[in-house]
C-alpha cells in the first residue's frame, strides 16, 4: 500500500492521516502513490464526517520527490512526429493531486521529517499549516538535473511568493528546517516528539467549526480567479449560510457561555 | 457618536483622526459604526485638504469585531424559500467599507490597542502603515464560533499573504504585536507612547507630495486587476502628469536646494 | 559607455557582468542607459551561450534611480491642449526595460553597493538573486519630490508583497541591507568582498541546467496571467520537453554517478 490511512475520532467527526509508504524509496511519487493520494481526496472532499487530514511520510522522511521510474524509456528520447505525447498527462495528473489538495474542504496539516524534495516540496505547498521537525530537508533540485519543476511551480509561487519561490526553484537550494520558516514554507518547527506537535496541530484546528471551514476555504480558493467585488458577493452569501445554519447558535452560544463549542477538542 | 473625527493642520492640508468610539463593546462594528466609516470615506475621497488618515480605537481597544446584534433573530434560523436574504447585502456592506477604505487617496495610519478580532482584523488590513502598542491581540475567531471570516478574508490575503492568511482565518489563534509583525500584518511595534509614535508616522507620510501619493496608491489599486502592460501604461501617464503637475517643480527644486519641501512637516 | 559588458566562460557557455557605468551620476539611467540595458536585453534573450547575468554599479554605487535630465523642459510644464505627450512613451519605455530584464530566460544576479534609488529599486526587483553589501541603501523617494514611482510600482509590489512595497513607495523610507533583507527585498547580505559573493553566487546558480532554467522562468513569468489550469497544462509540456531534451540525460546520469553535471561549475 503506498499510501496507508488511518483515522481517529475528535469530539465530533474524526481526523485522518495519511501517511506516505514507501520507506525504501523515501516515500517517492510513483504513479500508483499519485493514484492513492488523488482517489483519497476524491474520497475525502465527500465526507462529511472527516474534519482535518495530516499528512506525513513513513520511515523518518516525508517525500523525496517524483520517481522518475516510469519515465526511464522516455529519458532524452524526442517525440516522433504526430506522435501524442504520453508524458504530457502523466505529469498533469500530478497538478490534479495539487489542485485537489488545496481545494480539501478539510483543514490539511502537513508535518515533515527527513526529505522534502521536488514533488514533495510541491505536496508542502498546498498545505494550511506545516509543521518541520529539525530534521526536515526542503530543496526543489529539479533544475540540477536537467529538468523543470514544473506541476509544482504555481503552488511554490503561492506558499512563498515569487522572490522566495524564484530562490529555490532557480538553484534547487537545500533549506533546513529553520530557513524554511523564514522563507514563508514551515510554520513551526518541530524540535522534540513530531507526533505530539501533531496532536498539538490538531487540537488548534479542531476548535474551528468544520462547514465554517469549508466555506473559508473555498473563498480562499476562489480568490486569485475571481474579482473583488464578486468575491466579496459569494463571501457575502457564505457569511449568510453560515449564520443561518447549525454550527453559528452552537459556537455563539458557547462563546457566551465561556465554554468550547461542541466541535473543540476540549469539549 | 460611534465615530469621532478630529482634524489637526499639517504645514500644508490637514491630518484627520477617525476614532471608533463605543468603548462599551470595545468598539465593535456595528451598523451605525460601519455607516459612519463609509460616510467619512466618502467625504475624505472628495476633500482636496486631507492629506492623511489616522484610525484608532477609543478605551484602550482597536475594535473587538463585528457586532452580531442586528443579526440575532437570523443565527440559526434558515432563510424560508423564495425570501430574499437581508443578511447578504448587509454582510456585503462591510466589504464596500474595506475596499472605500483601501481606495482613499490619503494614506492611512492604522494604530492597535487592545484587542484588533474579525473585523477589526479587516480594518488593520486596509492600511498603508500599521502600529501596534505591546497592548495589541490579533485574531478572527469566525471559525472556532461557527461564522465565516467572509467579508475579510481577500483583505487579509492581500495584507498577508495566503499563507499567513490561511493560519489565522482557520485556526483563530490570536497573534500579540511581535508575532503579527513577523507575520507581516504590523508595520512597526510601539512600547511606549502610541500618540507620539502615531506623529512620528504622521511626520514621515507628510514628507510625500499628496498628489502623488493619491496617483500611486491607484495605482497600487489597480494591480491586482489590470494586466502589467495595461499597469505601465497608465503608470506612464501618471507620471507625466506628476511631473507637469505643480508639486514636482517645488520638491525638485527643494531637493537641490537641500531643503524640506513645502509639503513636509519640517517645512 | 553607460553600460560596460563583460564576458567570462563558465564551464559550459559563459555568463555576462553588466555594469552601470557612469559614477559621475551615480549610474543614473539616462535615455543612453535605458537604451543599452534594453539592447543588451535582447542581445541576451537570443543568446544560446549565455547563462546568466550579473548587474552591478561602477564607483561604488548601483544606480541613483532616473535621470530627469531630459526631461528639464517639461517640470511643472501643464501639456497643449491636443498636443501628444513626450513624456509618456519615454516613462513607458523603463517599463519596457523592466519587463525585459524580468522575462530574461538566463537567472539575472543583482549585486548592490551604494544606492539603489527609484529606478534602481526598480532593476533590483527583477533579480532572480540580490546581493546586498552593507554599504547599500535602498529607497524610492518618488513621492517625497513630489513625481510618482509610476513603472517600478508593479515590479516592487511583485516583489516584496503589497505591504511592503506599500511603506516604500508611499513614504520614501531609506533600507539598509538587513532591513531590506528582512522585507523581503534582498536575499543575502555581503559583509566583506562583494566580488567573492557574487563568484559563489554564480557558482550556486551554474548548477542549474540552462534549458530548465529558461522553462522554469517561462512559467514564473506567465503565473500572474495565467488561470492555473492553463498554466498547469503549459508545465506539463515544459516537463516533457525537459525529460526528452538533452540536458536530463546527462544531469540524471550524473546524479546516478554523484557526480556534478556537465554544465555545473563543479564539473
Amino acid at each position: 500500500m503506498p499510501l496507508q490511512i488511518t483515522r481517529a475520532p475528535l469530539a465530533s467527526g474524526c481526523v485522518e492521516t495519511w501517511t506516505l509508504n514507501d520507506p525504501a524509496s523515501r516515500n517517492a511519487l510513483s504513479e500508483a502513490m499519485v493514484d492513492s493520494l488523488l482517489a483519497a481526496c476524491e474520497r475525502a472532499a465527500a465526507d462529511a464526517d472527516l474534519r482535518g487530514v495530516v499528512l506525513r511520510g513513513a520511515g523518518g522522511h516525508f517525500c523525496a520527490g517524483g520517481s522518475l521510474g516510469g519515465f526511464a524509456k522516455t529519458i532524452g528520447q524526442p517525440l516522433a512526429a504526430g506522435e501524442a505525447d504520453p508524458l504530457v498527462p502523466l505529469n498533469r495528473r500530478f497538478g490534479t493531486l495539487l489542485q485537489a489538495l488545496c481545494a480539501l474542504p478539510q483543514w490539511l496539516v502537513v508535518a515533515v521529517e527527513g526529505a522534502a524534495m521536488g514533488g514533495g516540496f510541491g505536496l508542502v505547498c498546498c498545505a494550511d499549516q506545516v509543521l518541520a521537525h529539525t530534521s526536515a530537508q526542503f530543496a526543489t533540485p529539479e533544475v540540477t538535473l536537467g529538468i523543470v519543476p514544473a506541476q509544482i511551480a504555481p503552488f511554490v509561487v503561492r506558499r512563498l511568493g515569487p522572490s522566495a519561490a524564484r530562490r529555490c526553484l532557480l538553484t534547487g537550494e537545500r533549506w533546513d528546517a529553520a530557513a524554511a520558516q523564514r522563507l514563508g514554507l514551515v510554520d513551526d518547527v518541530v524540535e522534540g516528539d513530531m507526533d505530539a506537535a501533531v496532536r498539538a496541530a490538531i487540537a488548534r484546528h479542531a476548535a474551528a467549526a468544520p462547514h465554517a471551514v469549508a466555506a473559508t476555504k473555498r473563498l480562499l480558493l476562489a480568490q486569485p480567479e475571481t474579482p473583488l467585488p464578486a468575491l466579496l458577493d459569494e463571501a457575502a452569501i457564505a457569511f449568510s449560510q453560515a449564520l443561518r445554519g447549525p454550527e453559528a447558535p452552537q459556537g455563539l452560544a458557547a462563546f457566551a457561555a465561556r465554554k468550547a463549542p461542541p466541535w473543540s477538542a476540549n469539549s
